[in-house]
């Protein structure tokens, strides 16, 4: 083997196949609704668009400091406070390419080889990969179907372990959309500080929660919570931004400068011309927001009326981000066209022959359901729907 | 410490200080003419501009591919193999968030705890930052100030142990402007082959080449050479695009398939729309590019024969990047108002105090230089230049 044991831990894509049978089948001219999508299906607006030109035309086309430009780590800041009353200093925001890379680089920070590092599932298959890269070892705590997948703060207690360094909380969570309330969040952190765990803090879909519940930040629960949590957010999904690979992580002092020194050498800066959209962005006004919050929210309540009227399948209504998960279990055991249905695998497969490419749950540690996501139109979500019931009654 | 081993690792950064006095000092309203530059003073070429921006109207704000668009990775191949003869199919191409986060894939991927990597001096700074952060120790091997500070193929074979990696090269090199020719390539090729030693080619300069001299890349040397290098390349300082933090590298099959998946895990795609821009650079007419290289050919020039009149210091030509090296260690023992020179830290300090921010060699593994960049207009040369041989006159 060429490459090292870390580099070779990561696993292949479990949802690869798939992938590349759905791209065939479009190939070949055949109509396949894609639920399969991570990122809004709205254009990056145009005021955000028109400052990164703007910019490039003023010729902001060479480096910033490696962790961003002081406006927009200032800013951040003070969105931060406005936001959530967390008071950071503009030093301890790190823009990085995107907050993937944010949690790259929070997890290389704070990952010991040997590490045990506590993941809720159904979970984001990026984290264990990382974990992995990072010498670590992920312990998976089943969240609860019937509080909307969440996971128990007693269960939390009970994976700890001296080795114990982090907790990777998600709220809202990608997969399940599930959003922590306050009180069930303050009842996690109560566990992590008793046991003096970090928490990681993927707050990237803060922005797309619906019908009036509230985002509460971890680093909110205590002032110990706040020194040893490590927040991650980006522009991606709230500004419908993928593309332009702007995240950023607010750290403890000590940790946000060693990871300022580790990204000056291995990345450098975020590109420049995407700062200075991300800044425009943070800058404007969230109109645009909130015209893109009250679309995912249109058709999330659609899609979830739409599949209670599907017998055989369940639904656990999300609050937040843009996925459903659909518990595909009662088909288990049963046949379609011959085969019997074993798993998520299996009904990722055959939706696709019947033309609707959806994400198994396996790839994030829950076998009992697929992923839908809701960033594509309500057109597709209700074609998508009708050929997801059409299999169901077929296999029943 | 909160932080992990690796990533506190990390050395603080010798030029620091200066960079921070330097600043202070045009805070004040003090001239100071800044040799520091590490990229192009020129801005990006219009064209590639106006093609950032098409790629924006067109609503290039997507995530694209993790490791680059397809059609990007394709002329980047086509680009390999028309100039350099080097045949790479495009899945071998990965193109990341800079030269820099290329470099640090390829070391995460080849760099096992504890193997030795090999490094000609003077070195740039981040090569031995990021083999510590990958877990290997670095081993220094002197180049040759006689022969512009080039490596002798016998030095690098007595350093090699059965511990021995990795040889870093870099050619055109920062800081020395040094390149290497094919026939001094192919002697180093030669003892890594004996020995099994794989090469990270860092060819970041590889267009910025003066006179004729062409560059050579190791990986031409044989087919066992090319099956155990990495090139790494980008478009930051040819087409003056460091901001847009677009780069590449070209590795065997399994090594790049193994970047592949770990770059989607840990960062994505590089920026959409940086990447539309590279494209339009690599697609469009070299005609900036000659402008440009003429242009640092001359100052480079001027500069050459303006440091030869200065008595006391001594200056190696280089045939590539944008550095001149400036030998200053006659300086050492000697006094300036009345401090005493001990070596590349003091002159830098002492130069800042006649207006001229300087790069102290000990940063790159020589204390016996300073770094001076060319990236910076000839009159600011000629000024710098001037206050250089006051300095150098008040200490003799």
């Amino acid at each position: 083997m060429s490459v090292t044991k870390r580099i070779s831990s990561i696993s292949p894509s479990l949802t690869l196949a798939i992938t590349a049978k759905a791209k065939a089948m479009k190939a070949e001219g055949k109509s396949v609704i894609g639920f399969g999508a991570g990122e809004p299906d709205f254009n990056t607006p145009q005021h955000i668009i028109d400052a990164a030109k703007a910019a490039l035309d003023a010729g902001c086309t060479k480096y910033t400091p490696s962790s961003g430009l002081p406006q927009l780590r200032k800013k951040i800041a003070e969105k931060f406070a406005a936001e959530q009353g967390l008071a950071y200093d503009a030093s301890q925001i790190i823009v990085s390419s995107g907050a993937k890379h944010s949690i790259f680089n929070a997890m290389f920070a704070l990952i010991e080889e040997g590490d045990e590092v506590i993941i809720p599932a159904p979970y984001w298959l990026t984290y264990p990969e990382l974990v992995k890269v990072c010498g670590g070892k992920s312990v998976f705590v089943e969240g609860h179907k019937e509080n909307h997948f969440k996971v128990d703060p007693a269960d939390i207690k009970k994976a700890i372990t001296p080795k114990t360094r982090m907790l990777v909380f998600n709220s809202p969570s990608n997969p399940t959309g599930a959003v922590y309330t306050e009180e069930e969040i303050r009842a996690i952190a109560k566990v992590c500080e008793e046991a003096g765990v970090w928490v990681l803090s993927d707050e990237i879909y803060s922005k797309l929660i619906y019908d009036g519940v509230k985002h509460f930040s971890i680093a909110c629960a205590s002032e110990w919570m706040k020194e040893h949590t490590v927040i991650v957010d980006g522009v991606s999904k709230t500004y419908a931004m993928t593309g332009w690979r702007i995240g950023w992580l607010a750290a403890p002092k000590d940790v946000a400068k060693a990871i300022d020194s580790f990204q000056s050498h291995a990345t450098s800066n975020p590109a420049s011309v995407s700062q200075y959209a991300a800044l425009a962005a943070l800058e404007g006004s969230e109109e645009e927001l909130v015209k893109m919050r009250d679309i995912f929210n249109d058709r999330r309540k659609f899609m979830i009326e739409r599949i209670r009227r599907i017998d055989g399948l369940g639904c656990i209504e999300p609050d937040g981000a843009f996925y459903i998960m659909l518990v595909v279990n009662k088909l288990y055991g049963k046949r379609y066209n011959g085969r019997k249905i074993g798993g998520s695998m299996d009904v990722a497969d055959m939706l696709l022959e019947k033309g609707v490419a959806v994400v198994p749950g396996i790839a994030f540690g829950d076998d009992e359901c697929v992923r839908l996501s809701y960033a594509i139109s309500k057109e597709d979500i209700a074609a998508g729907l009708d050929r997801i019931e059409e299999f169901v009654k077929e296999v029943f």
